[in-house]
C-alpha cells in the first residue's frame, strides 16, 4: 500500500483552549498525535494547508486545496476539514478529481476536549481512503457519502445523504 | 446498506477499573457507547456473546463465535476480540466463512482508560466492514489484514502481514 | 462538622463546547459531577446563582453574592467563579464578610476537557473551606490567598501574593 | 511558605495500564505531572520512596517511610500511599510523628484512567498539609481524618471516622 497524504486544513478537529483568552483557537494540528492514539501503522504524509474554521475558508483556500489534491503524486488523499462547510469544499474538488480517492473527514467536538469523535472519524476515514474506488468523499458518522450526495443537517449536526 | 451485525466478546476493549479490587474485571460492553461517541448513524445490531479476555477462550468459545457468523443474516459482521488471541480466531473462522464479510478488531488498551486506541480502531472497522469483498480480515492499526495473512508482534503489540 | 455551602457562579470551570455553533456555552453546573468523580463524603448544598463567565459579571451580580454569603446560615462557604474577575468579587466581599469562611475558586480549562485544573482546585478549596480561619480568600495553583493580598497575572494565568 | 515534601509510594494513584500484559503495572509516579495538570504554585520537593501496592508493602517498608518522615527537614510532609493499607501506615506514624504535619493521600482509581479522584485527593492533601496543626492523617474523601480515627470501608471503598 502506497502512502496516504494528509492535509490538515484546521477545523474543530484541531481547535483547542486558550487558557487566557478563554476562547477556541488553533495551533498545531493533533493528527500526528491521533495516528499515536490509534497505533496506526499506515504510511502517512501529513501537510498543513491551513488552520481555520471552515466558516473562515476563503475560495482562495480551496482553491489551494483543489490544487493540492490535483498536484499530489500521491493516489489517497485524507482532508481534515471543519464540519460546516466540508460538502462546499466537496462539492469544489468532487468534479475535478477523478483520478484519485479523496476523503474529507472532520470532528463535531474537539480531539482535545475528551469525549470527540474525532477519532473514530479518522479511523474511519483512512480505512475508507485504502479501498473506496477513485472519487470524492465525505467520511462522517461512520459513513461514506460521495461528495454530491451528502448534506450537513445543522439542526442534528448529523451528515445525511441527500439526492445528487 | 443494510444492517451490521456487531458481536461482542469482550479483550481488552471492555475492561473496566474494579475500584475495590484494584484489578482490571469485565463488565458490560462500552460499544453503544463508543458508537454514540463517534455519533455513528450506521444502522448496528449488538450481541454480547461472551465477556472475556481471549487468552481465556475456549475452543467451545470459538466455535459459539463461528456458529454465530453462520448463522447471521447479516451479511457484514464486526467481531470485538482480545488481541492476543484474534489471529485464532481470525483462522478458524476464514476458511468456514466465505459469503459474508467479517472483521475482527479489539484495542490494546481498554477504552475506559482514556487514552485507547479502541474508538480509531472501531471507526475503521465499521468503515472496513461495509466496504471490503467477502472474507475474514482482522483490523488493526488502521489496516485490514486478511485472516491467513495476519500476526501479533507480541513485542511491539502491532498487527504485522505475514506470508500466507 | 456542619455543611459546606457551594455558590455556583459559573466561569471557565463549567464552560461545555456546543458542537453545532462551534463555541463555548454554559448549561448545567459540573460540580455534583466533579463531587462525585472525587468521592466527597462532605456534607454539602450547591446553589447555582448564575451561570456567567466573570467577565461578564454586573455590579448587581456581585450584590446577589455578596447577599447570598450574608444571608447563609452556614459559616463555609466555597464559591466558583471565572478566574478573570475573581479578584473584583473577593475585594467586594472581603470586607463585608468577617464571621464565616468564603473561598472562592475556580479553573482555567474547562471540567469538561479533559485536562482541566478543576478537580485539582475544588479539593483544595473544600479543604481550605474547612480549617481556614474566618475571612475571604482565593484558592488557585494550590494557595489560599487572602482577598486583599491576591492578584491574576494575566500573562502566566497564575494567581500571585501581592501587598496589601 | 517553606517546601512542602512530597513522598511517593505507589498505589493506585500510580498505576499504568500494561498494554503488553494486559495487567496494570507500576513506572514512574505521576505527581509531578498531576501538579502542572493543577497548576500548582507550591514549593514542592517529590522523593519517590517505592512504587507499591499498599497490600505488598513490608514492615520494612513502612519503617522506611517512618525514617523518612523523621528525618525530613521539612515540617510539611504529603505522603501517596495505596489506600488498602494507608491506616497501617498512618497508624505506624502516628505515634511516631508529633512535630510534623504528615498527610497520607492516594486514589481509587489510577490517575491515567481518565475519571480518576487522584486530581481531587491530590488538591485537597496539599491543602490540608498547609494549614492543619502537627500530626499525622488521612485525606480521602475530601476529608482529613486523624490517623487513630480512620478506616477504610472495604463494601464502600469509602474512609469513614471511627472512636479512636
Amino acid at each position: 500500500m502506497s502512502a496516504i497524504r494528509i492535509l490538515v486544513t484546521g477545523g474543530t478537529f484541531d481547535k483547542e483552549y486558550d487558557e487566557r483568552a478563554g476562547n477556541l483557537f488553533f495551533q498545531d494540528t493533533h493528527v500526528p498525535e491521533m495516528l499515536r492514539l490509534g497505533r496506526s501503522a499506515l504510511e502517512v504524509e501529513v501537510r498543513t494547508l491551513m488552520m481555520v474554521d471552515s466558516l473562515d475558508m476563503s475560495d482562495a483556500d480551496r482553491a489551494n486545496i483543489l490544487e493540492q489534491c490535483r498536484s499530489s503524486p500521491r493516489e489517497r488523499i485524507l482532508i481534515t476539514h471543519g464540519t460546516d462547510r466540508m460538502e462546499v469544499t466537496a462539492r469544489l474538488l468532487g468534479p475535478a478529481i477523478v483520478d484519485k480517492t479523496v476523503v474529507l473527514t472532520g470532528a463535531m467536538v474537539p480531539y482535545k476536549f475528551g469525549s470527540s469523535d474525532g477519532l473514530f472519524n479518522l479511523g474511519a476515514a483512512l480505512a475508507f481512503v485504502q479501498v473506496l474506488p477513485h472519487g470524492v468523499y465525505v467520511v462522517m458518522n461512520g459513513r461514506a457519502l460521495p461528495w454530491n450526495r451528502v448534506r450537513k443537517n445543522t439542526k442534528t449536526g448529523m451528515f445525511e445523504e441527500v439526492e445528487a
